[in-house]
């Protein structure tokens, strides 16, 4: 109904919904009622980057047998790494976003922590990086500029990481 | 940000708000700061209804370790059976409270469970049962009467089952 309706009608707008698959796949099946009908993609939260999240191995391992059983829907995940079956295969190209990006290894008061594109893209195999408070804290201080900055130095540091990682002679 | 702000600023109104433990004790850190000063109260999903849903009796163990150490503003926990330490000891009196209650035991085509109030409140020891279709399922058929009786057998069946409960020679 959130996804339908609401006073957002998610769907109606948004290419892409990403769900937490603690609920079972049942999840999966009421968003691609919804969402098939009008070409959206779900992509499913195999890990969480928060400290003591319970994403446990196990977690990420049953999310994954999910989305390769929802393919007509289920397109990736947000996490931390790329996946594989219980045999360490990579059975599915799938799209990996990463959340948690920051330009230095840290963590917040709440618990956030945050890895590296260079960590991210390069060691962990991702294919996107989701930064906020990296490049939006600079507007708090009315630096505009500095927002426009902080963003395109994100996006040269994962996009120069991608290039290391398919060529690793760079 | 969505407890305190958004077009809901949830934490004005509402006395109880429920949170999914899974990003870790974070969340439940973040929310306190702007519920403890309004005097409101959280609830953890330790446990879920529907069909093959990931909160393991691991997660659930952990979820109420959770909460034992934030008891200045975690009461009880949404859940199907009351929950104990690693030991099997009960060491807090939570409320339970508890969804996916039926008349009948029953399931439906997006794998929501049900259980009957009997089960909830007089087998596994929980609180509160949370009715939601059994009761409204009525108003579609525009039968308003038969929806306040609904509500009645509901009140009446969790009633008794917790007398009994409580007085297990009646």
């Amino acid at each position: 109904l959130q996804y339908q309706a609401g006073i957002y009608r998610i769907a109606n707008w948004s290419d892409i919904t990403n769900a937490h698959p603690i609920p079972g796949e049942g999840i999966i099946k009421g968003l691609a009622e919804v969402g098939i009908p009008k070409q959206r993609g779900l992509l499913l939260l195999a890990e969480m980057s928060s400290k003591g999240n319970l994403c446990s191995s196990n977690y990420a391992q049953e999310t994954y047998e999910m989305a390769k059983r929802n393919r007509n829907f289920v397109f990736g995940f947000i996490g931390q790494r790329r996946l594989t079956n219980a045999q360490g295969v990579e059975e599915v190209d799938f799209i990996y976003m990463t959340p948690g990006v920051g330009l230095h290894s840290s963590s917040d008061s709440l618990g956030q922590q945050y890895r590296t594109p260079q960590q991210v893209i390069e060691e962990s195999g991702c294919d996107v990086i989701i930064v906020g408070r990296g490049i939006y804290a600079s507007l708090s201080e009315g630096n505009l500029d500095q927002v426009v900055q902080k963003a395109e130095e994100y996006r040269k540091k994962a996009w120069d990481s991608y290039l290391r990682r398919i060529s690793p002679s760079l």
